[in-house]
């Protein structure tokens, strides 16, 4: 009998944790998801997120944009639940939904739940939470959403606007179903439990369709959007998903602020300590010896350097392209494509440091004074 | 073997549900409540629901009372949740509570949750359910609470100030403990399975010792609460617990809305159909023929008129003593025990319905214009 025997870590997904290699056309196949098509890489082409590949699943936003071309707008609905400091993997939800923005005038709504990591996380109090409130807005609002039409909430404070549909939607999720899509058990505090019916809420902040750009690990929370959305008189929510951004170790798994942080890199990170961090830490694709490596070049498909420029920072596809080259005939080390990296990343965080401090001023701005937000204090759902 | 060959309908009692044959002492070993003590049945002694056992067994009761008389205020806290019109049964917590406020002079807070019955019920709407808050809220205010000293809240409108708290209990109950106590399987949602922290928020209201009166079946929400109160820096509640007020078919169970409602006395009946439904339905403890009840008399303990003029409607101690006696004896009729009953109950109901009518005007006083209403609109917990 044939034994699997180099068998590895197993592939693990759920909304609070991913762990292993990940086969992203498995996770497809998994949750039922279809791939990007043509038309909506053709669509989308000038984003580089979707042209890398990075975006690369979704639910009807074909039908989204469709209608939106038919003068019946769609929405967007994102957000972010703070416990830390952000990565930089933390920032690509909110680049392609200011994209979207952009591209299709629409409005955005931002969900900072401030409750749901105190659930979470054991020993976190809702006074840590509060102090990553601010600063994580700030690391969001630094991508330069249009203050007029985006909207940002914490759901302790804009609860009450809330609560009403998040018990319609209490009501059409049963424990049983909870548990299997949610991994509950009896160890589940009675708050995170109720808490998914809060992520539902903003789905039907308006009559138009809510699209919702994510990570693929999230689908779950829509997928039981989907089933109940139009039993309350909404609809189904629309989702683009994105694979995950991979830590400095190597391309498997999730970049993450949990466990050992070595992996990561932070927003808030100095130039200084970018650079130690990619050269120290960032998995290598080359070879052991320069002479090896000049023999038989680097590995580009496990190199993070490689990917981390690929998925967004060397926006010139051209440049890409002859890195790519280059690396793997051994003419570039790994050295140097990774000086390219610390080069385009300090750039990055150096204008996106710039832009948070300018954000203090804004936060008001987004959450109670700008016209989206003013409107929203005058509604219910 | 001996066999039990006479076990009855077996008792059970949750906070939904209320079943069968009520050995009230054994409740109290089962949910270890202590019974009212010499000491707390002389201090309340001018409260007839006290003098006449139907306020019967407590937690910390005596504590409350006792730092009340050194300057160190409690606060009265209970509620309705509204999914239909009240009856005789709902009003005694509310009585007591009034009387309280009226001895000691504190604050009342009376919680109306408008989700719960809509998690509970599967056909019951939100409309519906709001259809009866108004109503609801009036029978409550009809008994004469102070309105600067009393606050009315729903819950879907004031939970921006109690959802912080909210969380902060949610975390501490695991599923696994809120089953036990609350009976949540797999068919319940994920609403009903949150509520109950909603339920525990204003026992923390302030930060001298909460006291609720309220009937004994709800007894395992405040044991949760008593679990975790300190450790989010708050105070176990005090108790007081009642018994359940019969259905008119017999003194076993409690009067409910739910199933025929041939048992039920609403308060918004009118004298004819009080006096109707009191000849047809208040199940009597006389004898099948008068001759035969001249002989042997009636059984007071099991005659439904006699027990609700006892519990509460016949006031005078003597009066009912008197009547005890000739009922008994058989002088007294079934007829006219009845009759004494109808009479009482109408006078109450009278003045009840004149003061709902009233209380039109006051409901704005008691959410939100009042003084202790004015308050707690600016205070968050």
């Amino acid at each position: 009998m044939k034994k699997e025997v180099e068998k590895t870590k197993e592939e693990h997904v759920t909304p609070w944790s991913v762990e292993g290699a990940i086969d992203y056309e498995r996770l497809i196949q998994q949750f039922g998801t279809q791939k990007l098509s043509p038309e909506i890489k053709k669509e989308l082409s000038e984003n580089i997120l979707v042209r890398r590949g990075f975006y690369y699943s979704h639910r009807n936003f074909d039908k989204a944009f469709r209608e939106q071309k038919e003068g019946k707008s769609f929405f967007l609905y994102t957000g972010r639940a703070p416990s830390g400091p952000m990565h930089i993997g933390h920032l690509f939800s909110f680049m392609i939904t200011k994209f979207l923005q952009d591209k299709y005038d629409v409005n955005v709504y931002i969900q900072i739940p401030d409750e749901e990591k105190f659930f979470v996380k054991q020993d976190l109090s809702l006074k840590d939470v509060d102090h990553w409130v601010d600063d994580n807005m700030r690391e969001i609002i630094a991508l330069g959403f249009d203050p007029d039409k985006t909207f940002i909430f914490t759901n302790r404070e804009y609860v009450r606007h809330m609560y009403t549909k998040a018990c319609e939607i209490a009501k059409k999720i049963n424990l049983s179903k909870a548990k299997a899509v949610f991994g509950f058990d009896n160890q589940t505090n009675i708050g995170l439990i109720f808490y998914p019916a809060m992520q539902m809420v903003p789905t039907f902040f308006e009559k138009g369709m809510c699209v919702i750009p994510a990570g693929i690990d999230q689908d779950p929370y829509w997928r039981i959007q989907r089933d109940l959305a139009e039993s309350i008189g909404g609809r189904k929510a629309s989702q683009l998903h994105s694979k995950f951004f991979p830590p400095l170790q190597g391309v498997d798994g999730k970049m993450s602020t949990r466990g050992n942080s070595d992996g990561t890199l932070f927003l808030s990170d100095t130039a200084d300590i970018v650079k130690k961090k990619i050269n120290k830490f960032a998995f290598s694709g080359g070879q052991a010896t320069l002479e090896e490596h000049r023999k038989k070049g680097g590995n580009t498909s496990i190199d993070v350097s490689f990917q981390w420029l690929s998925i967004f920072f060397e926006q010139d596809d051209k440049k890409l392209e002859k890195m790519k080259k280059e690396y793997e005939s051994g003419k570039m080390t790994s050295g140097e494509l990774k000086g390219v990296l610390i080069e385009k990343l300090n750039s990055f965080l150096k204008h996106h440091q710039e832009e948070k401090e300018k954000a203090k001023s804004k936060i008001q701005t987004f959450m109670h004074t700008g016209k989206l937000a003013k409107e929203m204090w005058n509604k219910n759902f």
